[in-house]
């Protein structure tokens, strides 16, 4: 397949076939157990199978997106820009959380240097597609050019063209960048509507006077930069950050290609909102990983229309709660294939009562 | 260990180690993540560790508990009797979806013969300890005796014993017994106090009218064999089912003897109740699997304080959500061994802000 632009992508996306689904979902009614009692396990194997053809998971891959952000200027995070690239070097020597859980999911992790403020040497495990050293302060003008939105984007559909090509089957999305719970919560004030402070959190863990603080900036920015919530490259460009245009691109594409993909929390489901905004059929190929802490991402998932898979209370990002999803979704293909049916096991099924 | 009865069990139960968890705590703050963000996956590694003074799981085990239940004459499932020898068969042979689930947790499963009403030949990986062949009507008279309930209580006791001979480090509840979510909602209403409508659900799936002749079954049976709610064996015995008798004993031998205990959704929480009210400091060891759709499940969490790790709209039982919950534990313990520090991952730590 060539190289797919973002025209190209959009034009392929496809709503899940139905009658894929319904089939599916008549076998998980003829295995021995009361209809529908797997609850979400069966909605997950379903989805998975629909979307794929497939019944198992031969690869998984987790992608981290990292980039900085011009807004920390600004003081709203808990946590100095270096954090940045001091944990991108940590991923890539298998030191950080989403490491020991890719590895508990058996996943492997890809880390995006979207745009870290720091000149990485070449490494194992980094894909290099830096679009620029950190975004522009978005209080002070765009966060970065419409030009650079797109190419956000097209890096991550070239992102799941590569795993199309190298058989992997579940796709993971992930994000490191300080201050990036400040851009998620202005694209969520955006394509919303919501009041700044019904969607502003407190990120890695800032004071009340900070929080305050942050709501205004984030109101200041959204007043100065007025990013249209009908254009999603736009609002991304305006107020967003590239690790969050890698992600939505990296969802847009795997709609296109028809791979499934679990979005991880707060950053992560910003990224697919944009996508989810771009074209409405993006939701069905999205497994919403989990809720998270930040309280601005239910008001995501709405509008997204799916249902977050775990609530652990995770505020950590990176792919955790993306990388803990994924075997739930292995449990629930491990059922499918392997639970036998009222026939072959020989039980009797159950009566009208 | 000589072997425990009744009162040595009661006798050895402690709380858990408030400097152990403190201790485990301690480590997961000092990891390269901002503090507290891995949100419930910090706390069951800490709980974790602080019972068993492990880091790792060695091996773990769901016990299926199954056993028949008098109070079917009286048309309370949807799904006859036979089905709950014809799905013991199905669990020795591999083919249920506990089995399934079990593989993908990397779990054994063991299956507990209670009570079923069918003379098992000697199985493979089927633990003959029949009480007897299902228990009495309890819309007619006492489920079975008290000497009976207290059987049933010794018999889960020396599994855990087992467990910790065995090197078990984590052990799982299950049940399958048709009919068994009545003495379910019996066991809860008659704790609680609330009505037996608040706590009653439909099972297997019954319809509306079956589910009011089942709250009616309840209320009389509660009626007539007024078990006391102070009392926990009495309630056993008066309202309970052998396999819940099992999972009862097995529970509270787990908390005798520094175990952890997954336990999954209403028949096995109707189990973990009857040990928690038994000993108040039992549910220091009770992991709740999942949120059952049962509508009195959570009544029943309530009761012991634990909150479900899952929320999926699971109603099969068997283990099925307890499986499932033991990979969480999994990967929170992955985390607690794997996860770098801010120290030794040379990163940045947060400021006050």
């Amino acid at each position: 397949m060539s190289r797919l632009d973002l025209a190209a992508a959009l034009a392929r996306i496809q709503p899940v076939d139905a009658a894929r689904l319904a089939s599916v979902q008549g076998h998980l009614d003829r295995q021995a157990k009361p209809q529908g009692s797997l609850g979400r396990l069966e909605e997950f194997a379903r989805r998975f199978v629909a979307i794929t053809g497939r019944q198992d998971i031969r690869k998984k891959i987790v992608f981290t997106f990292a980039g900085d952000h011009g807004v920390t200027a600004e003081g709203v995070s808990a946590f100095p820009k270096e954090v940045t690239p001091q944990m991108v070097f940590n991923f890539i020597e298998g030191g950080a959380a989403i490491n020991a859980l890719a590895r508990h999911a058996g996943a492997e992790v890809r880390v995006v240097d979207m745009g870290v403020d720091y000149d990485f040497p070449p490494l194992e495990g980094l894909l290099a597609k830096k679009v620029g050293y950190g975004t522009r302060n978005f209080a002070k003008g765009p966060a970065m050019s419409r030009q650079d939105a797109i190419r956000c984007l097209e890096i991550g559909i070239e992102l799941a063209q590569s795993c199309l090509e190298q058989g992997v089957d579940l796709v993971g999305t992930g994000d490191m960048g300080i201050g990036n719970t400040t851009p998620s919560a202005a694209i969520v004030a955006a394509f919303s509507g919501l009041p700044v402070a019904q969607v502003t959190h407190r990120g890695t863990g800032i004071s009340d006077a900070a929080l305050a603080h942050k709501i205004q900036v984030i109101e200041a920015g959204l007043q100065l930069n007025a990013p249209d919530p009908k254009d999603p490259i736009d609002v991304l460009a305006k107020v967003g950050g590239f690790e969050i245009g890698g992600i939505a691109g990296l969802v847009l594409g795997c709609a296109a290609l028809g791979l499934p993909v679990v979005v991880d929390g707060f950053i992560s489901t910003a990224g697919a909102l944009i996508a989810s905004e771009l074209h409405p059929h993006v939701r069905d190929y999205i497994f919403a990983a989990h809720q998270s802490v930040e309280i601005g991402h239910r008001h995501m998932l709405q509008r997204i229309g799916q249902r977050p898979m775990l609530d652990l209370e995770m505020r950590l990002g990176e792919g955790t709660g993306g990388a803990l999803a994924m075997t739930l979704i292995e449990g629930a293909l491990r059922s499918l294939r392997e639970v036998r049916t009222f026939d072959d096991a020989g039980v009797s099924s159950g009566n009208e009562v």
